[in-house]
């Protein structure tokens, strides 16, 4: 659909980046759990972190970093320890991990952020980081981009990674991301973490309003159970090694980025989401007739979102009584009569209400797209019109399953 | 804890009014599934309603029939056919059936409120209807209530009453209630429904107010899956036959009215919660140190409404980390180093940080507690301090199960 085209490499696809991941002894499982992400030259950084009052250490030193400078070399995760609810001390080990990092690097402390992943209340193991560190950095490659993925997962079922070129100037530029998540999960193995690399040249302000956008537009439109972690994070880095000209002001290079950077963020969103616990399909909801695109979206997160809207699709059922009563509550206004939903192709309910339909053929239809969900080639469609204007919204979601409930209460902290 | 003691008599305690529940043939089933409550006289009448986009036709009838006339006689509701997404047709059928019930009893259809539980998009069956009104007005009866309460229950795996006493002026004084609800489970058969009955003398205005207020610390701080029926709705009336001065202003006797008339909503808000679908125990969050009441439920709500915190209480897992994240992404602000979680009268943050503790006695606790609940003699406690001020507020909800999504998947259109 963009006008770029996907490519291998995931963060270390865009000039300019290395990446690695490593198993530093952070993991009870020890399994990686180190990961870095290392730009050539000073790269512009933007970052979206979590809403919560209660954040992890790492997520506060990022935020008051990229206040007092718009740039930065390097991204460390580590993984198995979350470093949220950590008081002062928990402060302390995020400042030290980032000088340690830093020496080695023959950096600024500046120039690096940090995220953390795993059980809150717990701190970072820092003597498994402090020997990590050397080790890490000894295994930065041009290559690394699936280690990286690889060592920042926790309950992940898969590793989410993605690449796209396109060509600004008659240059190629690229954009690659990694994230993690699948819900908040394993209750304290919580979060959803992304790192995108760029290689255009960007200001830092128009850089920052894109990922801000992109970020609505994915992983803020996404829900598998509605709860927002402490640690949850998007950095993004533009390191300007397409050279291709800067991109200043908004016009159709800006566009293009943007465009391009909407994708990846999208693609990691619904890997994400697809990842979700316990889920057997990706659910995507397509909302039209807004007055205005945070409403559609906000009427598609709350259908997404919806207990008993994923528990039909887990079961296969064609129910748009539910997706009715979702769009309903959403908090925005619009007139019932004017209510349209669809499944797939399959019209169920226009003009507010409901339309005979075949609904073994609806089911099928159901059962199918979630199958091919499965195997990551399709999702299940809802479309629902609202009749108010020309704004549209889109979200993603998983069903609910039982197994859901299982990975949940079984878990004990 | 409150100035009153418990009585029986559900609707038909307070005096003056007589209620009936028959079999109308409106559910497939073939159980009770008509109800009807008349006051002698004309009485008060206030209304709370659902806020959803999407409603059924009586919804409407009723907020409309409430803003031109302060007071009624009689509430008809039927149980099978929620008369939702029924377009004109739907508003057709609750003209007529407030015509039928008003020529029936002789009195004017604008005395006369309506509400409807069941299928969304099914018209009532008005054949059956027809029959029926003439069967219900003959069974009232002043010992009726019980069998009312049994008519509006859909999914519900038990009915829900209460009645209450005090003293005013040195005479009785009563307010009696019966609800149905169960969570907005078996998709289409929604709906959270209350009738409260009392007998004081209270002016239009106060009455509104006073029962606005009760729902927001009552059926409106209660959530088993978030979400909002077609059909929600709470009326209220007061027919003055306790002979007791009007109440008319704000002062000793209006206190004590609105905290019986709370204690009344509590009640069956609670019984609501406990019979959510699925759930194994009634879990109520108590949250103190907000700034106002307000914020001190929208805390609580999140975190009774959290599939995390349901699924580990579920498992009976002391998750506070869940109860934290819930916390933090409420929407309210506060300083993370002051967070306090209790679970019954175990300690398990403060200062925002964890505090060593018993797993197996917590747990011991909640296996008691929950166990408890289903004897209906106590609820599992959960207390969050946030540190701010001296607002308090209290939302209850149930714990998340495999039967929620068994429920909830392996019903069919």
């Amino acid at each position: 659909m963009g006008d770029w085209k996907e490519i291998t490499g995931g963060v270390t696809a865009a000039r300019g980046y290395r990446a690695a991941g490593i198993k530093a002894g952070l993991k009870p499982s020890g399994l990686p759990d180190l990961a870095l992400i290392l730009s050539d030259v000073d790269a512009i950084a933007a970052g979206v972190f979590t809403t919560s009052q209660v954040r992890a250490a790492c997520v506060d030193y990022c935020r008051q970093r990229l206040q007092a400078k718009h740039s930065a070399r390097a991204i460390l995760c580590n993984a198995g320890q979350a470093n949220a609810a950590t008081g002062s001390q928990g402060v302390k080990d995020t400042l030290e991990s980032a000088d340690l990092l830093a020496k080695e690097l023959g950096i600024s402390p500046e120039s690096i952020l940090l995220a953390s992943t795993g059980v809150i209340g717990q701190r970072i193991k820092m003597d498994a980081l402090r020997d990590g560190i050397p080790k890490v950095v000894a295994a930065l490659s041009t290559e690394g981009s699936d280690a990286a993925a690889g060592a920042i997962v926790t309950t992940d079922l898969v590793t989410k990674s993605i690449a796209l070129e396109t060509t600004i100037n008659d240059r190629p530029v690229r954009i690659g991301g990694i994230a993690k998540g699948s819900g908040m999960i394993h209750p304290n193995m919580a979060t959803m973490l992304a790192f995108v690399t760029c290689d255009a040249s960007v200001s830092p302000t128009l850089w920052q309003q894109m990922l801000a956008r992109a970020a609505d537009r994915s992983f803020n439109s996404i829900t598998v159970d509605g709860d927002t972690s402490t640690n949850d994070c998007l950095i993004a880095l533009a390191n300007g090694e397409s050279r291709t000209p800067a991109i200043t002001e908004i016009g159709p290079e800006a566009e293009k980025l943007e465009a391009m950077l909407t994708a990846v963020c999208q693609h990691l969103a619904k890997a994400i989401a697809r990842d979700g616990e316990g889920a057997t399909c990706l659910v995507e909801v397509q909302v039209t007739g807004a007055n205005d695109e945070t409403a559609a979206r906000q009427i598609a997160k709350t259908i997404a979102g919806s207990s008993l809207v994923k528990s039909a699709i887990f079961g296969r059922d064609p129910n748009w009584g539910r997706i009715a009563g979702a769009a309903g509550r959403a908090g925005v206004p619009f007139e019932q009569d004017n209510l349209q939903i669809k499944m797939g192709n399959f019209l169920l309910m226009e003009n507010g209400q409901p339309l005979p339909f075949d609904k073994a053929a609806v089911s099928g239809y159901l059962k199918q797209a979630a199958a091919g969900a499965y195997m990551k080639e399709d999702t299940v469609l809802i479309s629902v019109n609202i009749g108010n204007g020309n704004g549209t919204g889109k979200a993603w979601g998983c069903d609910l399953s039982y197994d859901y409930v299982k990975i949940n209460a079984e878990y004990t902290t």
